[in-house]
């Protein structure tokens, strides 16, 4: 999430009602998730197992619950509750607009894009050419679609993060200020979803294809030309690489890197990073050659059994 | 399923041309599925192995296809094919009504929610305040929702239960006459469905977050701040209790029981009652130290079959 | 794909630019996938590994990169690039029409018929009797349905097919000109999504009901009376035949075939030809019963380690 333009570093700190260490006029450029935080941006921070990880990242503002020392060149945004206060800047930077009608006359669309019936485009979307919108999509507001993209009936491009905080009185929402991006010659099925970023982006990059009901989830990065077959599930946060083919119901969990290459076997459920250009399967994944030996092991167990008897 | 008014015994009987036992003026409230049927509620039975289940529910009138001894205080219809005749109530009940306008008239929602466009609302749904109805959402009829409701895009709430009996001639369909119930500060995610229940009620507790192309099925009770993460399912007359965690892609079957605070890590398949308070994983799931113990000696199977050689 | 009166082998030479083995005047009626083709028919192959498998099918004119010698009573199409100008061929006899209307006037839809609000009807689809159509649905060009079918909100009929062809510089999409077929008394569950066939017929047989979320892929045949249940993903060119039943999230590869009367339970993944009135289960499919057993064995694994120390 960018600003509109650079605020001063007060100026933020009173609109949030927190302390701040730094320059008063340190010029904050926008917020964003800490896996792609850039300069000039408000990261935040409210458990002191990542303060570190927050400190040393590229973020030039940190949003904390404690006053620790200033890294140099960067400040601070002291609060009681860093996760409450940067929904209040989502809410001032990013807040919900209402719609007034299916097609929002902020979107900027090329006239030789088609859209069909039923279609919903959210305020300040953009598409470009020679895309083809079917039936019953939704598109929220702020996605960015580059050319020659197909997106299938009943898809869903940019709905929430399933993102909260567990509060004793109930799960606190972070709210999703992030938008898609979505660039050249991607195909994306029907009911598949894509959500936006929290504060970044989700990116789906050129040429790759998206089968029907896929989910991506908030602040996912998908390279170049991968192909991700029908009701696989990607968690938040992933970092898929160029030219991976994942099939069929296969999970990954959130934050994970798939390298480049990579092939994961329908079903497979991952839950760790996987180097690329190897095949995977199972849940937990493994290389699927040393799964399929386990599985040869596993059908001479009644033979095991009988020679220890 | 409850109706307008008490009706009398002798006139449900006449409805369905059944027989009965029991006073002609025997007041009868309603009818239910036996899982959660209340008193002055019908539940019907159609096979010998749940006679005594049903006879001994808190159900007051059993409609059934053998006249059995009648139980102190219940009367009995007695028809050949109790599935039919169960049809034929929920016919003359809740018949099906075609909509006449995108929006019910006869729908009551409060002035402060929001419907983007594309929302469907059925007959007799009722929304609380401060909802957000995102674009391309349909709400069945009878639908009841709290306050600060959100619903994603191209969600389906109410639609009908999967149920058949399986006949010579085809399977004959359990006619849906339950309905969705959603407490307040609850959100569902884009592309996620809720079915009605077959006669009693789908309830999703206050606090709940239900993550994009969740299944929910029919007369299945959600818990309070319960966390249902993508493409999980969870099949029919399933109660899950208040704060359990359900991650990707994990499947129940009908008819569970699932303990408070338990947690059922990504693709879980749950075909047993669990205990509250654990962590399960795998199909069929167990508790996932368990697993991870089986997981380290099938790892070690190339080993012990070499010591055996 | 049937062409709309049947054209000469020379005229479609012309049309894709090929050169012809065979009489100029041979009378070629459509075109079609290699596991349904029929008579008339072109076919493509690309593949030395598939040639023979393309020269015996039923196939009259094979569309081939290399001058092989033609079977009697057969034509040859010669391209340099079979997979390029097949879409040709699809690209000039089904070409995409865009939509100038919620429900097109070329649909026909008996007048028994209920389309609820937000239901998109493409061209040329057929509709019998006594069909309901729930909100939001989405019916694309071609789609033939039959009597008493309910399709329930935001489901997808007839996206297009999943189907690309890698090449250095992007994938390249094989152009779904195929439509499906749903028989009398089909009921279709919310969100789900069944893609048309690629150049033949995606076939929903009588009787059967599939529930929400469920994804059947192109060309894909699905027999009488089938039961199948919530997020199961079945890919494309699959012959599941009669009375089978899957339950929710299984998965099947592409081109299986499962005998009648089998039962996939929940989760499991198929990836090889199923016998029919056998019961299966796990990833990857075996019969249930020696899956049960493997289970056993598994959890005597610490047992059996104990005793080799």
């Amino acid at each position: 999430m960018k600003f509109p333009k650079p605020y001063a570093l007060k100026t933020i700190a009173d609109l949030i009602d927190a302390d701040f260490v730094g320059d008063e006029n340190y010029e904050v450029l926008g917020a964003n998730e800490i896996h792609v935080v850039e300069k000039g941006d408000i990261v935040f921070v409210d458990h002191p197992k990542y303060y570190d990880k927050a400190l040393r990242s590229k973020a030039s503002v940190i949003l904390i619950n404690k006053k620790v020392d200033c890294p140099e060149g960067k400040a601070l945004l002291v609060s009681d509750d860093p996760f409450r206060d940067f929904n209040k800047l989502t809410h001032f930077f990013k807040p919900f607009e209402k719609a007034t009608q299916n097609i929002s006359e902020s979107a900027e669309i090329h006239d030789s894009t088609i859209l069909q019936p039923g279609v919903f485009i959210g305020n300040h979307v953009k598409i470009g050419q020679n895309c083809l919108i079917h039936p019953n999509v939704t598109i929220y507001d702020h996605t960015e679609i580059g050319d020659n993209v197909t997106i299938h009936a009943g898809a869903v491009i940019g709905a929430d993060a399933f993102y909260y905080k567990n509060r004793p009185e109930g799960f606190d929402k972070l709210i999703s200020g992030g938008k898609v991006v979505i660039q050249n010659n991607v195909e994306i099925g029907a009911a598949a979803t894509i959500d936006r970023g929290v504060s970044g982006e989700t990116f789906i990059s050129e040429g790759t294809k998206i089968d029907n009901h896929v989910q991506i989830a908030h602040d996912t990065f998908i390279g170049k030309k991968c192909l991700i077959a029908s009701q696989a599930g990607i968690a938040g946060c992933c970092v898929i690489e160029d030219e991976v083919t994942i099939w069929g119901q296969v999970g990954l969990a959130s934050g994970l890197h798939i390298g480049k290459k990579a092939i994961l076997l329908a079903q497979t459920g991952v839950s760790k990073d996987l180097e690329g250009g190897k095949t995977y399967f199972g849940t937990p994944a493994e290389e699927a050659r040393k799964k399929y030996k386990e599985m040869v092991y596993i059908s001479k167990l009644p033979e095991i059994y009988k020679k220890l008897k």
